[in-house]
Formats: C-alpha cells, structure tokens, sequence
C-alpha cells in the first residue's frame, strides 16, 4: 500500500499540480483576483524578508547602494532603446489616465487622458539609466554602483505562483564603469554573488555560465546566468548578470570626461534576481509531505510543541518548554539567533504536526510529560524524517551543528540529482531520444541535463523548438575540448547545457 | 557681517526653498524625469532603510506580519466602497491597455486595451479586504494582523520631494478582529508605536490625538494622528491610525461565525508612515548649513577624515584612523554597532568637510599628525557646532554617551521650539490676529500651533480656509475644561490644536 502523503497529487503523479499544492499547504501564497498577480502571505514573504536580507548585506559587502526610482517610465524612454523595447515594451501596463470620473451608467470611468502614456516598469534601465546620465561627470563619479529593491510587472499570458507573475518583487543592480573590463569584472562578480547565495542560503547548487546570443537579455552584449536543476528535472534560470557595454551608455548619453579630458561614454551593466527563487526553493528541496526549507531562510527553524494530556501537567510543560524555547533563541546558527517558535495553540496533536510538516520548519520538538521526566526532547527532522529523543541539554549543545547538517544534507541531495540527471551526449539520435524516450520509473520526466557540442546556426532553433529544449548555458568550468556540433557537424571547442526549462 | 552658510537661501530667507537646497546638498533626492516622481539617492534612501527596519522591529514585536499585495487593482474593487472611493479614487494612475505596438508615426502606442481598468493603487484597503474575505472564516481566524511595505500612486498636482509626491514609499497595516473594542485597541497601540517611533528614533515631538469628522480618512469612523511642529511653525501630519469600524467589512464581505456560530462583520483598522518622514526629519532638525540627522537614524554616525600634509605620514595617519574606525565599530549604540566611515578620499579639507556638514553625519572626527602624537582626536558636533580636542580612548570609552546626548539634544531642541510656539487662544479676534500678524524676526511665519475651544459647525470652514488653517487634531492629553467655542460661541469641553500645515 502507498504511504498516504500530505500533497496530492504527488511529484510522480503530477509535478505542476503537487507545485501548487505545496504553496498552498504551506500558506505561502493565493492567485489574487487580479489577472497574473498572487498575493505573497506571510509565511512565504517572511522566505522572501530572508533572501532580501542575505543578498542585501551580500550587496553592501561589495560596494553597492541602494535607492528608488520611479515606477511610472514615459513612453519616450523605451523608444529611445530599441533593440532593448523589442524585448520588453511589447507586454506591460500602459497607464493612460490620471483620474477616474462618475460614469454614464453608475460606476466610474478613466479621464484626464495623459499626454504621453506611461509605462509601468518591467525593468528599470531606461529610467535609471536617465539619472546617470546626469549622475556621471567625471571619471571621479565612476563605478557608481546602485541597487534597487523594486516591484515590477510583465503582462504575462500564462502565469504560475512565484515563477511567473505579472508583477514580481526583485532587485535590480545598475552599474556604470568607466573601462570595459571593470564593467566586465562587475558582470562577473554579481554573478558570483548569486552563485553564493544559491549554494550557501537556498542549498541550491547552480551551474554558473554565459547565455548563447539567442538567449541574452535585450540590448546586453553578453548575459551570464546560473542555473538549477529542479526535481522534475528542469532547468531554472535563477539569476541573471548582463555586461550592456555602451549600448544603453550610448542611447541614454551617460557619458564623462576621463582622465585626459576626452569625453567617452560609460561601461554599464545590470542584474536582478525575484521572487522566482522562493519558487526555486519549493521545487529544489520540497517532498510529498509539503515544504522543505533549508535553515538558513527558513522563517522559524524549530517549533516546539508541547504535548499535553491533562490540565495537571499543563503548566509544568509549558514552563519546561519556555526555558528551551529561550535555552534556543540564546543559541546562534550561522551568526544569528535561532529562530524558535513555541506552538501552544490549543489543537489536536495531529493537525499541529502536519501544520509545521507542510510548512518545512526544519526541526520540530514534541514535549509531552515523560520528556520532561527525563529532561529530554522527541526531535523530529523534516528532510530526512528521522526522529530521535535527545537530552534536552545536548540539543541546545548541538543546535548549530544539527541546522548545518540538515542545510549541507539539503544542498548534497539536490547536488546528487542533478549529478544523476547528467549525461554526456554526441550524437543528434541520442539527443532527440534523451529528450523523448518515457523514463519507465517517472513517465512524465523526459531528460535532465544535456552536455553536447554545438555551433551558433538557425538550424538549431528548429530541432530545440520542435523538443522543447534550450541552451540554457555554456558553463564557465567545462573544459575546452576538440568536437563536433551534434547539429550541424561544424566544429566545436566547448560543451553547452541543454535542458527544458522553466 | 552675516555668517556665510552652506544653504542659500537659509531658513529666515525662504523655508520652502531652503528645504530643497537642504535635500540638494545633502545629496538625498532629485525630480525624475516622471512628473510628480522623485528619485530617491542612497543618502536619502539609506535614512528611509533605518526608519524601515526600527519601524518592522515595532510591528513584528507588537504581532504583525509583512505580506504582499498587488500593485494594481480592478475598477470594480473601488466602487464597492462609495465613500473611500469619493476620497481616493479622484486622481490615481489608470491603466488601460497591456501592450505597446509600433504606430503609425513611428514610436510606440498602447495597444491591447483591458476589459476592466486597472488602478495603480493609492492605498490597499480594498484589495486587501477581498483576502481578508477569504482568509477570515471563523472567531479562530483572529486577530489578522499584516502589514505592507509598499509602493502608492497619488496623482498629486502640486508636488514637493519627500512631503508630497505621485509615487511613495509606505507602510500600510491592516487588521481585522471580532470586536469593536479590540480593533480600537489596535487602532491606539499603532499610534502609540508610530508616537514612540518619531520621539525616540526621530528625536521629533507629536502630540497624538484624534482627527475631526471633516478631516478623517475616507471611510474611517475615526481616525488617530501624530502631529509634529516643523522650524516654520507649520505642523506636519506624520503617521495616522484608523478604525474603520464595520465600513469596509461590510463592504468587502469580511464575516466570521463567532464562537456561538452566528455569522458577523469583523471590525478593522488601518494604520500608515510613508517616506514623508523623510522630510519630517529634515525639517525638524535641519539649519542653514544643511541636513542634521538624530543618530538613530543617520546612515553614517561618525566620519573619520584623516588630515595629511605630506607622503611622508600619510600611512601612519591612516593606520592610526583605521584603528579609531575599529575600535568605534566594536562600541556600540543603543544595541547596534556604531556606524562609521573613514573618509580617505583624496579631496581638499575644506570641501571634505562640508560634504559631511552638509549630510548631517552627527560627528566629525578630524585626525592629523598633532592629534596622532598627543593620542587624540579632533572633534566635531553637527548639532551644536562644538569642536574639541579629546583623547582617543575617552572618545571610545563615551561614544555611546555622545551619541545619545546628540539625540536627546535634537529632541529637547525640537520640544523647546514647538513650546514656544503654542498659544491658548480664547477669541476669533486673537485668532486671526495668531495667524495673520507679521512676526517682526520672521516676517514669513505667521503663528503656530493655538489651543482653542471649538464646535463642530460649517461656519469653521469658511473662517479657517480664509486663513489657511486647519484643526489639527484634538490631542489625548488635554484636559477636559469647560469653554466657548471661539468661532461659534457654542460651548465646548476640550480644545483642539489650530495651525497651519503642509
């Protein structure tokens, strides 16, 4: 008989349906009634306060400020940028009116027609880029090194909680540099800030590459990436890093005199990472019982939960509980206080349980009368579901470690995947099959990674299309090596990623 | 010979002018490019950072939580509530159409127009009530207790950077509970929270109290407000807390069963402090040489600006620098580390100087080869201009102490000013008198705040529009008295506070 699993269905049985299941097991979310928003509820918010902390400080560390622009762009500004406005104006909300009027039939109507629409931003270099123009004198002004923590919103056709909403909730790093290869260095560095922050806070391993021309963000001149693989095997862009050389400089006129008094135009670029990566982190870790979050963004990483039987003890266990819920947040788990939640809502033993199962708290203490006889805690680790009963005073001793066992456990299991889904391909039948054959075991999973030789030709775009497959990167540290393109049979140095992809 | 001062025009000169200059040196923000929308430049925006996260502490101690709602709302949301609509719905940011097209003159023009027009939120209450609709069920479900750092569109027509601007930046709290009484507890709880955020973090003196019928929020049954004194006697309303009674309940369909299984509307608040503050600050503490800032809240607390004459001590006057920044950074204030920049940029003393004068940063530390010899420092005080010679250790030892002096100080000053500068008024006569006479120092400000018995009466409006003054509100801590309402003659019980504002 099939152990019965909190989600339905599970990854097996349905990978997008168990998705939308976990997130609304674990209260992290809702659809909104307006067309491809969500509402972000607390418990998912507080993950996103946790990634916005760690990449704030990540951000600072390496010299950048933050400050806001306006939400609102003129029209005016995307046309000045057009291979950028190919990529971007097409779908965005267009806010035409400034007032709202008694209509006709009751209700209310838009008036005050603007003279110029305004658009609402779906990333922000053409607004930015007009305060650097004015920022940017003097080579003595540059690198002028600016974060900004921003909604934004993309009119998106087919939306999916967290990884595609028509308004997100990111971070947008603009750069401006006065020689190429600083500018190229940032790219690199911010890059390598993501990379950072996936491995060490998501327990996401990410491959770190460069994005073929096809892929690159509009106007960039080269866009570097990294990407994850999720549980059904899919590939998920996770944060990009653009090197915009003097394109956008150019169309914006960011430009300043150097230091022999000739005036040339600056060296920008732009990252940005969103609340895709509270998606990322659902479908990186997460199981059939729910959520599963790794310690280091997770909102409460133990909950304690007093089991009580009758009045008489009630006190007594909440007492005992109290000193270890303070023994707890006295104890430090990579430089922070732990967070701990005592759970003493009055509620069936069960359903307390599955509420903090489905919601991923890394560890869960049961504390019922013969416990606290012992001086002990039952403790109960959601990633691997082993249970244990501990001295109370050996689980604030080893508090630190347990957390750093599960965040390592976490990133070697979803790293294991990823190794397992790999493969090495060299011919163009192998491909298609990779990416075709049913796999017996999970029918809905065609595929993983593919490392393969290829050339840049129009032909390939067919082929990917018709599978539904991507270039998702060449990886930085894959070797050079002589081959031949599985496409076209041109020669190669470097093997690409393929995938399908979110 | 007058004194030279950094600002021009100072205060006496032309106060709101003297405003903009102080932002402009200060490096705080500038006009975009977007009407009515200002940028926000890291200076200012590293104050807006610090009054975010003492303001989140608050909230997150005092059981809120953060989540997020969407930027844009349905046409239909706003008209179910008449009266907030009437309010709100006047001038905000329509959007219209969700894609740009190439038209027929070259350029872009929206395209794909909506069934239903979207706003650009001017507040959240409605599209945060229809998830408060589907979040509450039972008596179980309560208190909801959430809060939102977001962003607003207001399409305001007259604009000033920080105190009124199309786009802000706010928090916006919103609760729902099962009893009238609870809700007006948190209605007073939140702004004893904002009360306590501007008196003890912002060194700015409020006087709570709550709004008249006419000057509510619309849809609020009533409305609880701090005000604050400005250096030109006008007041500034600086956070407000409303009790939104069963209204907006009713409207959105916020029901629960009680604990006897009848079904019935919640009560709610909502409360909200905006980037207004920001210019609160300013204007609070701020002199005609630019910015001063109370240390809780300044992004830098102590400057470091090493005086070199030659090469030849240039590396032990900074060794000596980097270990006061050390030692500064390991001491701490109110529970944080001290925030402190060594400035070695290679720039002129003088120049050096004044770009922290005119940031406000509250001490400055001047350290050249005779202080480096005795073991000193040369210091300064943003706030009362005092300099003194000082040993280094004395200056470790009683940072903490400085800094709090500092913002005791600022405090006590603002207290002083607005002391003086409050009347009992007891006849229309003296009134007018208040807000009309020249003041023979200050030939620009006319009054302060007047403390005068008052009746609800439309005759009220027409006296006070013709003078530009608005009831303030009626403060908590004022005595009950018998009197005579000044422009009725109606009897009254309390006075309330008279003045001009922004």
């Amino acid at each position: 008989m099939a152990k019965k699993t909190a989600i339905q269905p599970t990854r097996i049985e349905d990978y997008p349906q168990w998705y939308q299941q976990v997130i609304r097991a674990a209260d992290m979310a809702e659809v909104s009634d307006v067309r491809g928003c969500m509402v972000i509820k607390p418990w998912g918010y507080a993950i996103w306060e946790n990634m916005q902390a760690a990449l704030d400080r990540m951000f600072k560390k390496t010299g950048h400020e933050n400050a806001y622009f306006p939400l609102l762009i003129p029209l005016r500004f995307l046309e000045k940028e057009a291979e950028h406005v190919d990529g971007f104006a097409k779908e965005c909300a267009v806010v035409t009116h400034h007032r709202l009027e008694p209509g006709p039939n009751g209700g209310l109507v838009p008036a005050g027609k603007l003279e110029e629409p305004l658009i609402v931003r779906p990333t922000s270099e053409t607004i930015i880029g007009s305060s650097f123009a004015r920022w940017v004198q003097s080579w003595r002004d540059l690198p002028l090194k600016i974060n900004q923590w921003a909604n934004v919103v993309r009119w998106e056709m087919r939306t999916r909680m967290f990884l595609r909403t028509s308004e997100f909730l990111w971070q947008e790093g603009h750069t401006a540099h006065a020689t190429k290869e600083e500018a190229l260095e940032e790219t690199r560095l911010m890059l390598d800030v993501y990379a950072d922050f996936a491995e060490n806070w998501m327990a996401m391993p990410v491959i770190k590459g460069e994005k073929t021309a096809g892929e690159r963000f509009p106007g960039a001149e080269s866009t570097l990436t990294i990407e994850a693989m999720m549980q059904d095997r899919k590939a998920l862009q996770s944060g990009t890093s653009h090197f915009l050389g003097q394109n956008f400089a150019k169309a914006q006129d960011i430009k300043f005199q150097d230091s022999e008094g000739k005036e040339v135009h600056a060296w920008t670029t732009s990252w940005g990472l969103s609340t895709r990566m509270v998606g990322a982190l659902i479908m990186t870790h997460s199981d059939d019982d729910g959520l599963v979050l790794p310690p280091r963004l997770a909102p409460r990483q133990v909950v304690i939960m007093p089991i009580i039987k009758g009045d008489s003890d009630r006190e007594a266990i909440l007492q005992y509980c109290r000193g270890i819920e303070r023994d707890l947040s006295e104890s430090s788990f990579m430089g922070e206080p732990v967070r701990v939640l005592l759970d003493d809502r009055d509620m069936r033993g069960g359903e307390k349980k599955w509420h903090h199962v489905k919601r991923g708290v890394p560890l869960r203490l049961e504390v019922g009368p013969r416990d606290m006889a012992g001086d002990n805690v039952f403790m109960n680790r959601r990633d691997t579901g082993e249970s244990q009963s501990m001295g109370r005073q050996e689980l604030i001793t080893n508090i630190e470690s347990l957390l750093k066992q599960i965040q390592s456990g976490l990133y070697a299991k979803a790293l294991k995947l990823r190794e397992d889904n790999t493969v090495r391909i060299d011919s163009l039948a192998e491909f298609r099959d990779y990416f075709t054959a049913e796999n017996t075991q999970k029918p809905e999973i065609h595929g993983g990674f593919a490392m393969c030789h290829w050339a840049e030709d129009p032909s390939l775009d067919k082929i990917l299309d018709e599978l539904r497959v991507t270039i998702r990167c060449i990886p930085f540290d894959e070797p050079e090596e002589q081959g031949t393109c599985i496409f076209t049979g041109k020669p190669s140095t470097k093997r690409a990623v393929f995938g399908k992809s979110y």
